[in-house]
């Protein structure tokens, strides 16, 4: 099946066409750029991992880049350097997702590869156990890194398991993982259905179909390993430890991006936290001098998405930031001003359009699109649905959607009070 | 005076042009560029903070923005919102940095607000307080982040005072900083004169041209604050600190930006560390998976440039690491092989290709490119110079240059042996 958008010739041009194993291959032309990018996300992420095996994801993430096809670990890398291939390859909730930028002209050499290590990965055993051992590592340096470490038990508490598993893994479990395990983990989640390849930049439709059909057809199919979900922790936590910050997460649901009224929830959130002028920067850090840091943004999974705040400050003004962080959550039921949405509209609708000369970021948001939506927004779409955001809308929906309960993580010296 | 590059119509085309009061006005124009950025660069970073008051360049960042000609702080920020610019302001070493990437139909109505930023800021006292505040909660913060932490030590260490000054400051004197003073510090270093202005992206070059002569040409020319070197510390030093993993910092000098071998020294740098296949990240991380980061990186002011090395790992692998580090640095001496600057050589066109499709990454790179080298490149002059480097040339210039002296910063439970 193959659908191509109506587009004027010297616009961007949409395609997109389902192999019959599945995989869904998207692609955007993009007139006047020499570059081209590409995102592979297969259906494999931290969410699946085995139930006694978290960060499976994270070290699959790392080992299937050692050799596959017949190009061993040092030929492979050697081959996409010669390409001038910019890459990297990690581990998500819902999936393994693999980015590449390069040269237009090098894409159709570059695509074959990504088929080898999705369908033909070596998995060496030599290269086994530095992968394990690189994973146990970022995850130790994460003590270090107290905002980091807020972030993930944040998620890890506010959604329910295994959506809000750390995709980092946990070290005993990594320890305990074997070579063979993790082939057969890869045997079992690693299939075309699920798996969406977009493509942005300068390409001949024809010839990249073909290529992606060549590459990637003889993928043979298999179940989908689909992860149902248990009760979340939330509530109210806090961790002790002698930082000289006291970091502050608070996460509360929200609509996910299939949802009617995800612009509108997104609309709030810029107003919120969306720049320089934004309520947060300017109540808690411009006019209150509270914190040097605070801002929320929106997260989407699949059937689930929330907000996720942040501040790091000093402990003598911590309770002072929450409090003030609570007050501007809670203000948002009471609506927006025309003039918030007025800039919030401005807003997103440059970043759209400066994300548009991006073939990097042009291809992350067709997968984002396809994924959530089931279909992908062409640029005149998304300035078509932010214009059309009205004020009765968002401030109906805030309104609908008052910050219920939070989930709040701390860690710092001393806890601090949740005043709701 | 006005320079224009001769280039075909359908490729960028740059302009240059120095106003009487000593700005310099650079600009690129890129065909088909919906989106235009700005740099604007002005002579009052870290190094010429006055002697007792180390902090002062990144206060002013801060402040400056907080209301500037009719526009208090509010309104300046609701304007440059209301116009959907994405922008940031910082102080390094040489200078405090203003950029802004917004529409292009935009720019023109951006330009003046700057102008009015560095000439007539309104330096409110109830901004400074605040300004002042957010300075001593960044440099805080740094505190539960050993490895920015690593990176601020390491500058200071190895270059001369005040180019190693960190910029965040000295808590005690930004404590001990008043608004006058400050108002003072801000008349004596904001000058035309060593101020750079850079444009990249869609613009008409006359009118643009005429714009910044109207907002910049009456500012007042000064005597630009030159600061002087004293000697630096290097040698080796540990910060005794109960971190997770060891962070590891060296150093050593380089030749600048400005001088003719310096494309051979990042040439050199591109094979060490410059992407999956260079030798550190083989060797230290994927060979040996001594580490998870391990990474160097050039860096250039004026009339000195060093190379800086990065690696954080667990404190039983530290010393192999530190060991293995300073063997792959002394290995450099010995040169490269063809094939290693064949694929730098790729990487660094690839690059060079993919960012002359942003108009941010070129504004900055006008800024970069006049003040080290006096003028400016194109995309086709950088191409012919990266096609043009000798494998001769490099390895004679690494044989020129060994490794010398390391200074070496370790941050971690024990000190490390440094076996040069």
């Amino acid at each position: 099946m193959t659908q191509v958008s109506t587009a004027s010739p010297d616009q961007p041009r949409q395609y997109q066409h389902t192999l019959s194993n599945g995989l869904t291959l998207l692609a955007e032309f993009i007139p006047n750029l020499r570059s081209a990018a590409m995102t592979l996300v297969v259906p494999g992420g931290a969410a699946s991992d085995p139930d006694d095996c978290s960060g499976a994801a994270t070290v699959l993430s790392d080992w299937l880049l050692r050799g596959a096809g017949s190009r061993d670990s040092r030929a492979l890398t050697g081959y996409l350097d010669g390409l001038g291939v910019q890459r990297g390859s990690q581990a998500e909730t819902s999936f393994i997702r693999f980015s590449a930028s390069m040269l237009s002209k090098n894409l159709l050499s570059v695509l074959p590869v990504y088929a080898d290590i999705v369908q033909r990965p070596q998995l060496p055993t030599e290269g086994f156990e530095p992968a394990k051992d690189l994973a146990l590592q970022q995850l130790a340096s994460i003590e270090d890194e107290p905002s980091h470490k807020l972030s993930i038990l944040l998620r890890e508490r506010h959604y329910p398991w295994p959506f809000g598993r750390p995709t980092l893994g946990v070290a005993a479990q990594l320890e305990a993982m074997t070579a063979d395990a993790l082939r057969g983990d890869y045997a079992r989640r690693f299939t075309p259905r699920g798996s969406i390849l977009s493509v942005a930049g300068n390409f001949d439709w024809a010839t990249l179909k073909a290529t992606v059909e060549s590459a990637f057809g003889g993928w043979a199919e298999k179940p989908v390993v689909a992860p149902t979900a248990r009760q979340p922790e939330t509530g109210i936590s806090h961790v002790r430890q002698e930082t000289n910050q006291v970091q502050i997460g608070l996460a509360y649901d929200s609509v996910p991006e299939s949802h009617a009224e995800s612009l509108l929830a997104q609309t709030a959130l810029n107003v919120l936290s969306g720049g320089m002028g934004a309520r947060l920067f300017m109540e808690i850090r411009e006019k209150q001098g509270l914190c040097y840091s605070v801002h929320a943004g929106y997260h989407s999974l699949k059937n689930r998405a929330a907000v996720f705040g942040y501040s790091g400050t000093a402990p003598e003004r911590a309770q002072r930031t929450l409090d003030s962080f609570i007050v501007e959550l809670k203000r948002l039921a009471q609506g927006i001003t025309a003039d918030e949405l007025e800039r919030a509209r401005i807003s997103m609708k440059s970043r759209v359009i400066m994300q548009g000369e991006s073939s990097g970021a042009r291809a992350g948001a067709l997968v984002y699109d396809f994924y959530h939506r089931g279909r992908t927004r062409t640029l005149a779409d998304l300035k078509g649905q932010i214009e059309s955001i009205t004020l009765d809308a968002v401030n109906a929906h805030l309104a609908k959607n008052p910050v219920g309960q939070l989930t709040v993580v701390t860690i710092g010296p001393e806890p601090l009070k949740v005043n709701l």
